[in-house]
């Protein structure tokens, strides 16, 4: 098998499997049992494709894998198959910064691409976390999202176009740099977020917008989730495009105050914070009106970050809460459940109660304007009982979720943590749907097996 | 049959297949030979699923249908149909302003939809025309475009949740009021643009946004297509997030002028508006930006609306340019193409020397920002040799849209006019992976059969 994987891409681009750099991804979930059976990087979106035309001859599964940042399992090599990295198509293929646009290589980091289009005066606006570590492709492959997805929405909002390898090897383009085609079914939108188990992403034309010249964060602690949330309303309720509407509650505050870029009170409760976005003289605009909703209801330490030092910083610090919290016993069982905005409250609250009914401790963050939630049970992983327990509170989260007419997963996918999940997420006749879509692009199940269906 | 369908829907709801209303679109394509079986109106979701499951078992065609202002002849019922009308699911089911959202039957029209967010607020930004009359579930069907599409994207942009009958006659929901959901394939954006294909929309969650305070439209014209371009390329590099990017070629001013809301040059080459919008501050910040973008190289009669009653006027005058034109001769054949910006140019030159070629006028105007081009050979519909020659233009205009990079629609579909086109403009292996999904979903071929596939 390796041979015939190097006489496609050369005797250097097919590594061993148990190499450690591919074994794992955010999650920690690692390669069980015997590993990957190859790690195979293609130099070009041609190799992609012979590599998938001969794995699929020869009845050998892949799993497609962009720079390893997912948190559910999607792009780890479970069952023995041959990890395909795209980390040697890093290119940017062409730029039209006049034209909004740009054409990449899926192994185009995410960090590289927002630099690329700043630099020239554009913004590709998702900001899924590990923006340094993570690709496009990876971003693609799970429909990304990140805070600023309330007004600009995910990944895929922003995907005009998309090169993919079909089973059974079929180099093909999915749209391109036209910024509208309603001719065939949206066979681009099936392929974002199908999380490698339809094809594999080698390229995408993608749409930027100009640059907002500035941006601002009000921010505000309260005492409560019911003080905060109202205020997440009355947010809402200005009728201003806000960029981005974050929060954090009190257990994630309490873990990660020392490393707070800001005074914080004593005992926080609760953190909302609005990023408003726009010309300078909008943003100053804005920043009052905000601030009036946000300076309500027992709101204290009411902040308001103009210069850009101090906004990168608080996003730098939000970026480590998950690391921090993490740390803090020595692991998690997390969960980004999506639920309606009216249900927030009741999501976060049923968070506390599972928790406390499995003596676990818990926290939750998260996209308050999106009602996406990411709701964590702090756990040690050397205590077998506790994370046993953890699972159980999974479970049990993902009943309420269900409950509350919320989604399972908001970001992160379905990958191979949670697949048990999905079939009692969707309705049966969604799910026949679902399976029916991956048997007719994917018949001998060999795209990512396992993962998401 | 009628009285299996009465059974379902009661008996005043099921009318005779020759009712005028429902026999045609607004290409004017008409129903042909036997004309639809008959047209159904189901009062309710449940009804609808009972008619799909009835005429399954039964092996009964059928064609859903919206408002009936299709420009491809997909509502039309071209082989004997039943017509599944949406006319009696005409409801707003839940309305969350503060929460930016709203629940509606599909039968819903447009004008309605965008009037109640409007009257508390929001906005619905998707406006494709004929909004009296266009329903929601229609626009969704097609993922309808329009002007605004420029910054906010076409219909599908908009839908977080759709309510579908799938056959074999099973009512599901494919996503809800939750704003990100990547648990499963994305079946939902499956079905936006399926033309009914997949199966039948009968409601929607839909996002909204704040209505922005104000709005301005600069317009200028230009002695030529160049010229005219170049102002559009000036506009985009001012990097002001621009609404709405529209133009205007010099046969289409010649036959519109009389109704234009303004001055007009004696001799308009070409006419480029720009739509601007935000809080009053930001729209009159932008409007000197735009206008200075816009009135250079020859730019003539440069105009600022700011009152919306020009603005308004504007727009109607530009809804009912395709009337106007279609009257000029009595009828004309349309294409929508869509190409990358930097081929504009391209293709609305194209498009005058294929009509040379073929011995026809034509017209053309479009959204120039998103790069879709409404195409128009002027025919005397009782001419066989003139209509017979636009047949000949279309194919050759298609070949070039091809050869362009372009989509041969952008906004209408495929529907039934165009649908021998389809198989040529996409790869043979994406060919085969849309017709594979029409399998998966609709094994008898009985959802609006011959549309779009």
């Amino acid at each position: 098998m390796i041979d015939g994987l190097r006489a496609i891409v050369g005797y250097d681009y097919v590594l061993g499997g148990a190499n450690s750099r591919f074994a794992s991804d955010a999650s920690r979930l690692r390669a069980r049992g015997e590993r990957a059976r190859a790690v195979v990087c293609p130099g070009s979106p041609a190799e992609v494709a012979s590599v998938v035309s001969w794995c699929y001859a020869h009845d050998i599964p892949m799993t497609p894998r962009g720079g390893g940042t997912g948190l559910a399992g999607g792009a780890v090599a479970v069952n023995g198959e041959v990890v395909v990295s795209m980390d040697r198509l890093n290119q940017v293929r062409s730029f039209d910064p006049l034209l909004w646009r740009i054409h990449v290589d899926a192994g185009l980091s995410t960090r590289t691409l927002r630099r690329v289009a700043r630099e020239n005066g554009l913004v590709f606006p998702p900001d899924p976390g590990a923006a340094d570590q993570s690709q496009i492709g990876g971003n693609i492959a799970t429909n990304a999202g990140g805070p600023h997805a309330f007004k600009y929405g995910s990944t895929g909002s922003w995907v005009t176009g998309l090169e993919v390898v079909l089973p059974p090897g079929d180099l093909v383009n999915l749209g391109g740099p036209n910024r509208k085609d309603v001719a065939s079914y949206d066979l681009k939108k099936l392929v974002i977020g199908s999380e490698g188990t339809l094809g594999i992403v080698t390229g995408a034309w993608l749409r930027l917008i100009p640059a907002p010249e500035s941006s601002a964060v009000v921010l505000a602690f309260y005492p409560s989730v019911e003080t905060g949330l109202h205020a997440v309303h009355r947010v809402l309720g200005t009728g201003e495009p806000v960029a981005a509407l974050e929060y954090l509650d009190e257990p994630t505050l309490r873990i990660t105050k020392g490393s707070f870029p800001g005074p914080m009170p004593d005992s926080p409760g609760f953190l909302v914070a609005a990023e408003l976005d726009g010309s300078s003289a909008e943003v100053a605009r804005m920043v009052p009106e905000v601030r009036q909703a946000l300076d309500e209801e027992g709101a204290s330490h009411v902040t308001t970050l103009q210069a850009q030092s101090g906004i990168s910083a608080l996003w730098r610090w939000r970026d480590g809460v998950s690391g921090t919290v993490s740390a803090h016993h020595n692991g998690k069982v997390s969960a980004d459940i999506c639920v309606p905005l009216d249900m927030l409250a009741a999501a976060i609250n049923q968070v506390s109660e599972i928790s406390a009914r499995h003596h676990l401790a818990a926290c939750t963050w998260g996209h308050a304007g999106d009602g996406n939630i990411h709701a964590n049970f702090l756990v040690d992983l050397d205590d077998t009982s506790m994370v046993a327990r953890s699972e159980l509170a999974l479970a049990d989260l993902f009943a309420v979720t269900r409950g509350l007419g919320g989604s399972i997963t908001g970001e992160h996918g379905i990958g191979w943590l949670k697949r048990k999940y999905l079939v009692s997420h969707l309705e049966p006749a969604v799910y026949a749907a679902h399976l029916a879509i991956k048997y007719a692009f994917d018949p001998k199940n060999l795209m990512n097996p396992g993962k998401k269906v």
